[in-house]
């Protein structure tokens, strides 16, 4: 099976290093040898450790959609939009087969994309797109499909993960850590799709259609990320028996879907709790199967050049069929459920003043709102006279907690935005 | 796609309720209606639950391998050999698909049923053979296709995880535990299978097989069960950080295919670890990927039921291929490994007589074999006159270690034979 690979950064390389060392078992696995035939990357020239002359380089990618000598299109030139897409679309409305590690485009441009794969009756895969090297997509896709799936969710952003159990580890404070992640290597200079919740936004709305038969719902997704957890948040979490977690969870409920990317607290029993540095981690629910939990290496060359190259095999074996699990129009519309009507415990943090009357105008506020305190804890106050107010609820709707914030918006007393976390249960 | 099953026990049973259940859903996502035919068992009139009358009820079930009327045969007698490996080669030859949760038939028939299947160039599907709802069979097939696997272990044997994490929790003694559980109907009447580790070295051969590309080779797995492990052992391996699980584990080597059941101390910070209860968990060390690690229920009506029709629906839909991931042909025939090489920590515990030179004499034994002591915890004497004795030992081979035992083995001063069990590190 010859194979053209588009963009050559970390996992194209990664794709290419995979097929030459495990070139035989990969042979004998797909009942065929798969082969790189040609490349293209925005740069020919650039040292890759891995001999690409051996390949056709060719200048204009869109080219590759269109050879007959190129069975299957592997893009991985990333963004959802642009090169990505064109090269995408081409490659399908030729009946070209396509493999993709690119969420941005699926979350955004997915069902399109599946659309004219159906159309041509050719495969588009993407195990790559979500959790890197965990066979989730398939896991989602086949093996819980026998399954009525009420809750997908999980760890899906590993430089979030890394960032937030260093913090845990060490007591270190978020932009400390970012910028040795930076540093590192860990985290992009521009980190924003990682640290908002963006990029396990995109992972998220995927596996919720994979999960639920409903069409991707990006634009649905509430989405918060992890620049305003404090170390003070993971200590005090910890004293409280949990951790804290970027969790993305979607759930299928009677009035609509929910998708939320948020930190969570989880206790540490929790299998996400023991979720370390920058590893994945999916769980999903299902009416007979009940949690199935899946977890590896979420990101970098090789975890994500084995998905890759796993849907390759896929194709070679002729073993693939709709993307999205079933046709494209058999696929759910639902409503964005209303988040207010959720219901669990929420962890709050307060920044006050250090002086009378702070404790009780907190506590009337979320009396008036009907939300009842589990318990405060309130430590000394900081050099500055600020003080670090916790409180965890008993089982309150959101739309309650909303109402308690909007209550305090106006105080004088608060130093700062409170910061709400949902607690995993 | 119409379905034959035969065998209405717990999980033929399940997977009838699973098809009413979510006979919509399926249907979407097989890209057909899903539905049984006709059914067999060996009694026809036990009360199961749900109503059979609507099934075409067959007394000769080999007659279902041959129905123009019937696409899926799905076996789910059990017995490695006897009726379900009649049906299952009489539906392969008659170029039936063949659907089974049976690992014993597997474990020793495997190789030859997958050879027919091969022929007919037919499905033979086993997802619910191993570890129950848990998708590793497809993850190891498929997922991690890509990588060249060194090793494989896992939980494989939710009666005996049950047993260790109960005597765990409770502190209390095997016989005891499993008498409730027993009773509870986590245990069969007849142990054996479950506790002496046949059944999860069923499990382990098939998981090797795919994972390494090489024949089933079910005779040469080392088996150990949980019959010797006692309270004080769980005690004191928690006393130095681990817990004790029946581990299955197949490792690729340079000499030879390793494979083993048996007792092992895991480190508490391990993922297998925490797993609890009934519940299965595989792991998987992939030359690309990294270590994958997959968890859920392993056993009863539902996960099982789970697996079976997720077989169904991979069929539904036209996606299977060679049944171990590659041409029977093309697997590698290896040799059993020397366990004897193996080397790493391990832990002996001795039941000793109370009185001077015991101690003198084990440490002899060792230091004459060549094993170097880590770490020695004597407790003091029962009421009987009788000491336990653990000995953890640095990293040793398995042959010295069994020499220590043999100079030992004549001593007048061991109570009981030593019990012996490696350290996963």
């Amino acid at each position: 099976m010859r194979v053209a690979v588009v963009g050559l950064g970390t996992v194209g390389t990664g794709v290419i290093r995979l097929l030459d060392a495990n070139r035989d078992l990969i042979a004998r696995r797909a009942g065929r040898p798969i082969e790189v035939r040609a490349v293209n990357a925005r740069d020919r020239n650039r040292d890759r450790g891995v001999d690409i002359s051996r390949f056709d380089w060719v200048d204009d990618m869109m080219e590759l959609a269109r050879r007959d000598d190129i069975d299957v299109v592997v893009e991985l030139i990333g963004g959802s939009d642009g090169p990505a897409l064109a090269l995408a679309r081409a490659a399908l409305e030729a009946g070209k087969p396509l493999v993709t590690a690119n969420k941005a485009m699926l979350a955004h441009h997915g069902l399109a994309l599946a659309g004219l794969a159906e159309k041509s009756g050719i495969p588009l895969k993407y195990e790559a797109a979500v959790a890197g090297g965990i066979p989730v997509i398939k896991g989602l896709r086949e093996g819980a499909a026998a399954n009525e799936i009420s809750r997908v969710y999980g760890i899906l952003n590993g430089t979030c993960n890394y960032i937030l159990t260093t913090m845990e580890k060490e007591g270190r404070d978020f932009g400390e850590v970012l910028k040795e992640a930076q540093e590192l290597g860990y985290a992009e200079a521009d980190p924003s799709f990682d640290v908002d919740g963006v990029d396990a936004a995109h992972k998220l709305s995927i596996l919720a259609s994979l999960a639920f038969g409903t069409q991707i719902d990006f634009g649905s997704v509430d989405i918060g990320g992890i620049r305003s957890v404090s170390a003070a948040d993971i200590r005090e979490a910890g004293a409280l028996g949990y951790r804290i977690r970027l969790v993305g969870m979607a759930e299928n409920r009677p009035n609509g879907l929910f998708q939320r990317v948020h930190p969570v607290l989880v206790p540490v029993q929790h299998p996400l709790a023991n979720v370390d540095g920058s590893l994945n981690a999916v769980l999903a629910e299902g009416n007979f199967v009940g949690s199935l939990f899946f977890s590896g290496r979420g990101a970098g060359e090789g975890p994500t050049a084995s998905a890759v190259v796993a849907d390759l095999i896929d194709i070679a074996r002729d073993e693939y069929g709709d993307p999205f699990a079933m046709q494209v129009g058999q696929l759910a519309q639902r409503p964005k459920a209303d988040s207010g009507d959720n219901v669990g415990r929420v962890y709050l943090r307060f920044m006050v003043r250090d002086k009378p009357g702070v404790l009780a105008e907190i506590a009337a506020a979320m009396r008036d709102a009907g939300v009842s305190i589990e318990s405060v804890i309130q430590r000394g106050a900081h050099e500055d006279g600020s003080v670090l107010l916790v409180v965890v609820t008993h089982d309150s709707s959101e739309s309650a907690i909303a109402e308690t914030l909007r209550t305090l918006s106006g105080s004088d007393n608060l130093l700062a935005e409170p910061v709400v976390m949902p607690i995993l249960d």
